[in-house]
Order: structure tokens, then sequence, then C-alpha cells
């Protein structure tokens, strides 16, 4: 179905999701991951923290990038004893949301490094039957898919 | 911070939701906000809808898109009245995830047409303070943020 006139603007800007902590977050997002800190807005109560894969090669327009991530941090929650963590979305009670993805060119050789860097994984290259692709956890537990880059559509 | 050789083909590639039933929401991701469905994968206990915003402009690369929205339909919900819907994640139990956001030209008219639609609102422009942006509701629930197109990063 062709997009109408009435839609043809709309793009997609960003998932969000809630940390607990962010210096652990943005590590990971960061360090293991390489997206790069777009931005951050500080707010009384919260700070919001936005992240991309960007693009810096040559031959590539500066700061190109598919899609934005965006972390909330609710202030507090790093240094509270009594705060529960935030849900996955993949079990009950709170089952919705599933998973962000990210291709990568070798799943392998990605999932070694991650395992050296002790990631926690959810489901390694070699588990079950699904041998090409893996599930990587983030620091509070969110399903990161890395799939092979030929499935980047 | 650079990014390093180790991380340099990694992309954000999709976004994954559930959904209850996926021809309300294939409905709703296509007709009232624009995306295209670029391929649907039946398996035996679930089917998985791949959608984006594609360009088909004649001055851009065809079907060029930003991120894509993965829907997960588990068979069976859409006509289990036992079935209690997902978590939006933005409410305990089960808060973590938070919203997409999609950015269009014009807030204002945008939601005026959502409005017609019957589209659910969490947060129309005139609520609140931030006059700029609005949230409103997929089919289960998941909010989506409608932010103007200057903040497209």
């Amino acid at each position: 179905m062709p997009r109408t006139a009435e839609t043809a603007s709309f793009k997609f800007n960003h998932t969000m999701i809630r940390v607990k902590d962010p210096q652990v977050s943005l590590a990971f997002y960061q360090d293991v991951l390489g997206m790069e800190l777009l931005s951050e807005k500080k707010f009384d109560d919260f700070t919001l923290y936005f992240l991309a894969f960007t693009t810096t090669g040559a031959s590539s327009p500066p700061r190109r990038r598919k899609s934005v991530l965006e972390l909330t941090h609710n202030h507090g929650t790093e240094s509270d004893p009594s705060f529960q963590g935030y849900a996955s979305g993949n079990t009950e009670p709170g089952k919705g949301f599933g998973h962000i993805a990210i291709t990568v060119d070798d799943v392998e050789k990605a999932c070694e490094r991650f395992e050296k860097l002790g990631v926690r994984f959810k489901k390694r290259p070699s588990d079950g039957k699904m041998k090409h692709i893996a599930f990587i956890l983030d620091p509070d537990g969110y399903w990161i898919e890395v799939v092979p880059g030929v499935l980047d559509l």
C-alpha cells in the first residue's frame, strides 16, 4: 500500500527503555555495543540519554544512523536498595515488549567478544535450533537479539 | 568515542513488541501510521510481522527506511477470552519499556487526523506542559510518542 500524503512525513525516531543505573548502561551501550551518546537531557527527577550507531567512515555522510535508543534514568534507582529492577517484558507479570535487535557482520565473532567482556547471554549461538542468532542481556536484563548483517533489511 | 573495528558493523535493526490481534495491529500501523509490511514469517505457534516507514519518492533510494518494528503474534490470543492483554511497560507490575516514537512534520495536524480515526490518546498536545508533543496508544496500549520532525536526529 502506498503511503498517503497524510503520513508521508512520518518516521521511526526512537525506542525508549528505563534503566536503573545510567553509568552502567552507558558503559554497556557505548563500550560493548559501540553506540554513540548523541545527547543528554537532564530534568529534575530524571535524565534522558539518546544513543545511536553512527557512521563516521569517509564514504558515509557524517553521523548517519538508522535509529535511536533512548534510555530514561529515574534519579535514585541506582542507589535505592528497595528498587526491584525493571521488567524485560518477556515474562509475566509485564509481558509485552520483547527486545531490540542489532545486526553484526559476524555473529560468532561478536559473541566471542561479548563473552570475553562478561556480557550475559539469554541464548548463545550454539543454544537451540537457531544457530545463526543470539540473544544477549543488557545490564537491566532487556533482551538484545544479535542477528547477521545479511538480515539488515 | 570513535567506534572500534570490533563494533563497526553493528546496526540497530528492529524493536519487537507482542500484539494480541495482528489484523487490528496491522490496520493501525499500516493505515493510521502509514508503515509498510515488509515481510511476514509464520511459525507453528506464532507469526512475526516486520514493518517500516519506507520512502518510495523518486529522489530516494527504493524502500529506504530508518528502522523496523517487529510485531509478534502468539496464535490464539486474539480469540482467547481469558487473555489479559500485554503490558505497556509503563505501569507496575512490568514497568520497563517505555515507548516507541515517530516524528511527523506537523504534530497538531497529525493528532487531528488521529482523533478523527478514533485513535486513543495518552497525552494530547494540549495536555500538560509539553505542548509540542503527544502520546497516542496503539491497539494493545503501547505508547507511541509523536514528536516534531525537527527533532529527527
